[in-house]
């Protein structure tokens, strides 16, 4: 059995000869491999660099007493740096598995997108977590920046997780059962410094000791930044990160105080970067410099006469790209492609363009073999202003000739739009296509981007991952492009792990064969179809099927994640059905990219596909994925058995060591907030016994699961798992129901409250958030918003639409209430800013849903009661196809027109004179009396439609700017009232009709 | 090229291979192996462990930014530990160094002794510096306590100084230039580092701020102590050393402090190895339980009927013993051996004992094949009483006879001394020899005792370092020997590296002939003839000398150093003459052991002798030792070099940074404090104009050369260079003399100052030292001195003997006078406690030279003059042989026993009467006013002789206790005022004549 001592002397010599130097491990406590100055430092500036070395990574916040069977607070890495990468970089990763005793061809080894970012550090990159059937064992980042500072070259960061590559290589359960050397196991020689340590980082540590702690390396960092150290320097930024996660273990951090500490740690990581890159210059760069790759040249072609139309074949061949950027690139290929062939006059056929992960591949059929012939004709001045009155030439004309290197008797009459010109004629002979291709095909490849864009060993091509391989093939021909340090040829690559991973393409038509032939699925509508028909087949095995509408987005993912798709069938052990739903569902969709299997009813079964990548050995790769899953639902076994043996009221009792801010106290207190307010908010609707009832209970209660272990684990379960310990608690259906309301919506686009008692909750929640943020840290702007206050605006006005039964309710004044709640003062500059804030959002959120702007900006005023709004607008679609309500409004505009701003609606009926007049008072009067109180344009129209005619009568009958001045002001003044009749209603002015 | 990541990967590997678990290093700053809790921890408790780690050490105080070629401030360990030791640590050993390449049959390698002691863990071992052609590899020890636990079973630690030896393996001269790895060097991967780690912990690093963190870091150490966690809180004792460390770097630590940090960390140290021993112990021990060592059993022996006598060998093998101890067990063997075989009835010839480092051979001449036959006689009842009246036997006998189970009629009468007893005659057969030898030699063995003893993995023995083997033969023979786990059998042991290192011995008088011919050389006399030989013939060989004489203490050593002498003559260059000859050979001697090559003038030549052990390859070890020569030559001429450089005020005005102690201000204070006083005590002593202006100019550089970075690295010779730069300033010859002098004497029995002035600045830097501790520390008591306070009395009171001119000086005076320039009060009970010291030391002084009580303590006294008392002593000794003196002696102590104590000197002439009286007041009038006024026992003897007659004149005629009162009073004050005659001079009642 290869022991843990055996991997890491095993990892250490392989990558020591591939040219890696070996050091040692940081003497400060680091949270992983990247924070070594042999990575942070060194990946900085133009030096090469290549080491590997193992790094006992400290995450307080893992702490697990060593009961857990897979979570450690001194976890193991082995970290690998290549600087510049080498253009192989998988692959040599792939002989390091083989150098453990890994059979990769047997194994499903995967790249799967994960990108990597330390806000603490100004550092990120792009990359993958490698899995091994299904099991993340280690990060492969391509090193894109650290301290802010740009990497160029850029390096690439291997991290293996080595406890849990020896745990699936060894088959054990436990770390602790990981046989370290040989006849002692990991326990035994780590076990009492899990338990120690676990109680320092999560019981034992004083909060105040190491505040000042970290205040002090920080002054420390800060002085030797000063003093142009970068070295000291480091180490003093390592030592606050690490007191930092002390405290953070601790519970003893603030949300502001980690984006503070974030920040403080960002710039002083940013000026070690630089002071580095400094220094390594003042010093000459000890170690060398890169030098950059060398730009490549065309193939020559030797033209092979062919003259009949051959399809033309170009693959982009990658590394395994993110499943959205293939999507997206593909569509970038196909419109590039179309665009500029467009912009030749190279006859062809049909477009297509195929990806998957590693390759991005156009066929196009029938490509001719040369341009057409051709013509260019070169404008000239018009032809009657061209000579002079005596019939020579203008200045203008020989200058044109001239420049054109022809006589101006050899210029031609010719017709542009009506108007002669002279003109030259110049026939051009089409080009060959593999030229013509050869210059398309390169600007597609440059013209690549994708949403995040990564560097590599290239000097020029920016693109989602590095593309290592071009073919060109214009039918037996190679079309001659040459991309930066790319050139193309025949050759194709099929799986890494294939006998022979490269091989040549004779012939476009061949091409897509020889893919085929290796098990390469190119098409990605044919991999859906492989996917989900073997995912149906293996669910009905075991009398399962598989909810392919439920299960969408995540075959989307999933067909980006393989070229060649293995649907396997594994299985769970049936105990775990116990576990919520929600449970196993999220880790199986989210961690694992699993598709559930159901039963005819729906429920779930002890099954489940997992895709795998290629002809691997499926007893092996199904015997792995479903360890994997056995320790994931292990661990949330754990946790779930461990909560649920906590009363309610000790969990709820547990979120007061939860800090929410500094300045707005722990989450209970937060909890406290949200209950008083919620109550405040019913008791203003009369809810009824029942919901009051639940109300009540229900808020005492709110976010009590953030005391759970669960939830601190997967927070993405916060609500979720509310509703099922409340009621394994006892608690009744509607407690528990809105309980887990209050938490959504937790996105844009999830669920909303459907009761009421949620909704007002879910109403509160937010309330609280925002009154308490916007007063201390501000409401967010640009792109800036740790505390996604953006996201808790759009809920309140997502739930407040979703009922109608809320739709009075006026969010601002229920602001101005939570505001009252906060333990800090909240201006009322800060409640109005809040108001417009929110009204922002609506005009968006309206715009956004296809809404009118006109008739947006009509209900805006409404902006506190979006409900009402979006009954306004409805009842606006519907008014304006009729012609009543279009006279009447026209009739309030035409009174709004001619009345002065600033009018008061109000007059002396005795001054009236004229039967008009007198009319329009008495009908106005009426329709005064019988509005209704609430706003309600379609009563408003039934109503106030009465004006109309007597607003036409008053406008053709009486001369309102009579010299009588008081006659005219009570004319105004009634003119005034019209325009104000709806005012409470609509802003009119902006209604268009 | 082995490369420096390979031989770390090589020694990993090998001790992997014997069961060695690799760990990584300690994740926070440690400045060596042995504080990781994988040795500090692991050793203690019964649980076996065997380990190997590479350990990155950081020592502050080694920096050097870069520059010095063998210091670093992180230098690379890698250490071992086996526990239990193995038996055979040190072949493991061997075959580790094998394992890098390095042939140790060519090389010299060598076991040095070397204990290892750490206040600050209270942990200690005993074992050896591993020398490679006397280049210092390794730290090889058997680890006895840590935390002031003993270690049951003790553990090996064996640690390698990696860039050392890779430094010598690959032959370059600065650390810098090592290969690391291929085509990197050391300097351009740690150069950077090394550079701005030095300027931290130089003279950047923030002291306030260390000593915050200090305080801590202590106390979460006592926290987690509290709480029972003997892991973080291990983590936070290392953290309190390496900010300790800094501190001390940035001479900030004064002695006070660190003596007490050193106490905090001890204690700490303590608790947490008891805690965690308790904690192993609680766990029920997860890595098992070590079992003891079994014991031995004798062989058996088969009779070979031999009846001739024969020699006996007795050879006790055991790993590399100290050349004291060594020398002390042959001693031992000898004296234990001759005493027990006395006891037996074995006859035998002549004992020789024999030993070199790793063997004590006993040889025994003619040792008879028996015991002689012999009647053992049992003593009975006397016969006077053993029988009643009627001739029956008293019961008393009849037990006798019982109790012998013989009956009583055959019970003999023996005379005993005259009287005659019933007895008991026994006739017992003699034993055979190798029965009687069996025991005899086990007692030897389980009798060694050395001034440190030590245990290893013998469950009873305890010695200087492990037995290992035991050869005893008798003729042919095997002695039957069995202490503890050894038992005795014909196995020798030669060379390590042998190809036969153990083989067997056919006979006794073989013995010495087979280790001779195997190069083994027994015979310590023929070792220091072989050495002296070889090096004086080395020497003649480049025209040079040894001086045989004064490196007689050296040779002692070397001899015990090696089994088989290999003198080889090694070279230095030339230009290195030019450095100081105290420095030269103070490295060649202490640091070295070579012996210095000498011209015929007695001046150094650029040669050594170095004394190789055993038939090695004589370039190849010839030029290792070359090369180790070379780089401490270059580090202390780089030091030289850069310290000339540096004005003497400059120098000088650095010690203003070196901390005296916490309470005492810096050494410049205490350099200024010298001065001053050193000009005051030659104010007193009116030294002419020469000497005057030399003390006023060296007082005001005393100890400037504490300043120089060679002193701060060869403490030992402070003084030596301060004269050498101040005549190198231009300072006068006798102006650097007097700088130097007062640091005489720096030990007992160094020289002392000879001039006035160095005299007079000696005094004043230790009457400054006394003053300023015994007030602030409090003189020293029982072992504990960490001042060295007590040498400083030792050095006062030999000063002051040294110099007649200065013996009218009070010590107790001068103490008062330098209690008065320190910066905290100094009481009068401190000066009166520091004169008691003083007084005490001298009177012990005397007496160990040779001086009677008596003596002693009649010039006591005098202590605060010591000068003075020994010219007292001198006088007294010459006197005592004169009767006038003696007569004088006894009438004066014949007044004083007649006198009542408290009876006050003086009387009334008027009231005398007798004429013996008149003539006895009249005579002591003279002899008072002509007695000298300085104490001169000779003058006084000369002087006071004439009142010999008329006191015993006066006790002849006088009776003194008359009734008349008045007259009584006069005649007791007269016989009072004889009494004090010399009360100033001796205490004369303590004077025995």
């Amino acid at each position: 059995m290869l022991t843990m001592q055996d991997a890491l002397a095993r990892l250490t010599a392989y990558w020591s000869g591939q040219g890696c130097l070996v050091v040692q491990p940081m003497n400060t406590e680091v949270g992983a491999g990247t924070l070594n100055p042999a990575t942070f430092l060194r990946v900085l500036g133009p030096e090469p660099w290549r080491t590997v070395y193992v790094e006992p990574s400290v995450r307080p916040d893992d702490s697990r007493y060593g009961e857990n069977p897979n979570r450690l607070q001194t976890h193991t890495q082995l970290q690998v740096i290549l600087k510049p990468e080498p253009g192989n970089p998988q692959e040599l990763y792939l002989g390091s598995l083989s150098a453990l005793g890994i059979d990769v061809a047997a194994h499903d080894v995967r790249f799967v997108e994960d990108n990597w970012t330390s806000p603490a550090l100004g550092a990120w990159g792009l990359g993958w977590e490698v899995w091994l059937d299904g099991l993340e064992i280690t990060q492969f980042t391509y090193f894109q920046q650290a301290g802010g500072v740009n990497l160029d070259p850029p390096a690439v960061e291997i991290t293996y997780g080595i406890e849990r590559i020896i745990m699936a290589l060894q088959n054990v359960r436990h770390f602790k059962e990981i046989a370290y050397a040989p006849g002692v196991s990991y326990g035994e020689v780590f076990g009492q410094s899990e338990y120690e340590m676990s109680r320092y980082y999560l019981d034992d540590a004083d909060v105040a000791a190491n505040r000042q702690l970290l205040e002090l390396y920080a002054t420390e960092a800060q002085r030797m930044i000063d003093a142009g150290l970068p070295v000291p320097a480091h180490t003093y930024v390592l030592k606050c990160s690490h007191a930092f996660n002390v405290l953070d273990s601790r519970g003893a951090v603030s949300t502001s105080e980690r984006a503070a500490e974030f920040a403080r740690m960002r710039r002083m990581a940013g000026e070690v970067a630089r002071l580095w890159v400094a220094r390594r210059e003042e010093l000459g760069h000890p170690l060398g410099v890169v030098e950059a790759t060398p730009t490549a040249t065309a193939p020559t072609v030797t033209p092979t006469g062919e003259s009949a139309p051959r399809q033309l074949v170009f693959e982009i061949g990658t590394e395994e790209m993110p499943p959205a950027e293939a999507r997206t690139a593909r569509e970038q290929v196909r419109r590039e492609l179309t665009e500029r062939l467009a912009a030749t006059r190279l006859a062809h056929g049909t477009i297509r363009v195929l990806a998957n992960p590693r390759r991005l591949v156009a066929v196009v059929d029938a490509v001719a073999a040369r341009e057409e012939d051709h013509v260019r004709t070169v404008k000239g001045p018009k032809a009657g202003a061209a000579f002079t009155a005596d019939g020579q030439p203008t200045p203008a004309l020989i200058g044109f000739a001239r420049s054109q290197k022809v006589e101006v008797d050899a210029l031609e009459r010719v017709d542009f739009n009506g108007v002669e010109h002279l003109a030259v004629l110049r026939p051009e002979a089409g080009r060959d296509a593999t030229e013509v291709l050869g210059d398309v095909l390169a600007k597609v490849v440059t013209s690549l981007r994708s949403a995040k864009n990564m560097r590599w060993n290239d000097p020029n091509l920016a693109f989602t991952r590095p593309v290592r391989w071009l073919l060109a093939l214009w039918g037996d021909q190679v079309v001659p492009v040459a991309v930066s340090s790319l050139a193309s040829d025949r050759q194709t690559r099929v799986h890494r792990n294939a006998p022979a991973p490269t091989f040549p393409v004779a012939s476009a038509e061949a091409h897509l064969g020889i893919l085929a032939d290796a098990g390469i699925v190119v098409d990605p509508d044919e991999r859906r179809r492989l996917i989900v028909a073997g995912a149906e087949r293996l669910a009905a095995e075991v009398g399962g099927r598989l909810d392919v509408d439920a299960e969408r987005s995540l075959i989307d993912q999933i067909l980006y994640l393989v070229e060649q798709p293995t649907p396997l069938l594994g299985r769970f052990d049936e105990s775990y059905l116990r576990l919520p739903e929600a449970i196993l569902v999220n880790v199986m969709r989210k961690h694992q990219r699993y598709l559930p299997v159901r039963d005819a009813q729906g429920g779930l079964m002890p099954y489940f596909v997992a895709v795998a990548n290629g002809a691997v050995d499926a007893d092996l790769v199904r015997a792995g994925n479903e360890a994997v899953l056995r320790a994931r639902y292990e661990d949330a076994a754990f946790f779930y058995r461990a909560d649920l043996k906590v009363p309610l009221v000790e969990m709820r009792e547990r979120i007061s060591r939860l800090t929410f801010t500094d300045k707005l106290g722990s989450m209970a207190d937060r909890s406290d907030r949200i209950a008083e307010l919620g109550r405040v908010l019913a008791a203003a609707l009369d809810l009824g016994p029942a919901d009051t009832a639940t109300l009540h209970r229900a808020a005492a209660l709110v976010k009590f699961d953030l005391g759970s272990q669960l939830v601190t684990e997967m927070t993405s379960l916060a609500g979720v798992m509310a509703r099922d310990y409340a009621l394994h608690a006892g608690e009744s259906e509607a407690v528990a129901q809105a309980v887990y309301e209050s938490e959504l919506p937790r996105s844009a686009g999830d669920a909303l409250p459907r009761t009421l008692p949620g909704a007002l909750l879910s109403l509160a929640d937010r309330l609280d958030l925002v009154a308490g943020l916007a007063a201390t840290v501000g409401l967010p702007t640009g792109s800036s918003d740790p505390f996604a206050v953006r996201r808790a605006f759009l809920g309140l006005l997502a739930v407040h639409r979703a009922h109608p039964e809320i739709a009075g309710l006026s969010l601002t004044e229920a602001l101005a209430a939570a505001a009252r709640r906060q333990p800090v003062p909240v201006a009322e500059s800060v409640l109005a800013g809040a108001a417009e804030f929110l009204t922002r959002r609506l005009e968006q959120l309206l715009t956004e849903e296809g809404q009118p702007v006109d008739r947006v900006r009509a209900v805006l005023p409404h902006a506190a009661r979006p409900g009402l709004a979006d009954r306004l607008l409805a009842q606006i679609d519907a008014l304006v196809k009729e012609e009543q309500f279009r006279a009447l409004a026209e009739a309030i505009q035409r009174a709004r027109r001619i009345v002065p701003a600033g009018t008061a609606a109000g007059y002396r009926p005795e001054a009236l004179v004229e039967p008009a007049e007198l009319r329009l008072h008495e009908v106005l009067t009426q329709v005064r009396d019988a509005l209704p109180a609430e706003p309600d344009l379609e009563r408003f129209n039934e109503v106030a439609g009465a004006i109309t005619g007597p607003v036409n009568s008053f406008f053709d009958e009486v001369f309102v700017m009579t010299d009588d001045l008081d006659l005219r002001a009570a004319r105004l003044g009634l003119l005034a009232t019209v325009r104000d009749l709806g005012a409470d209603l609509l802003d009119w002015e902006h209604l268009r009709m």
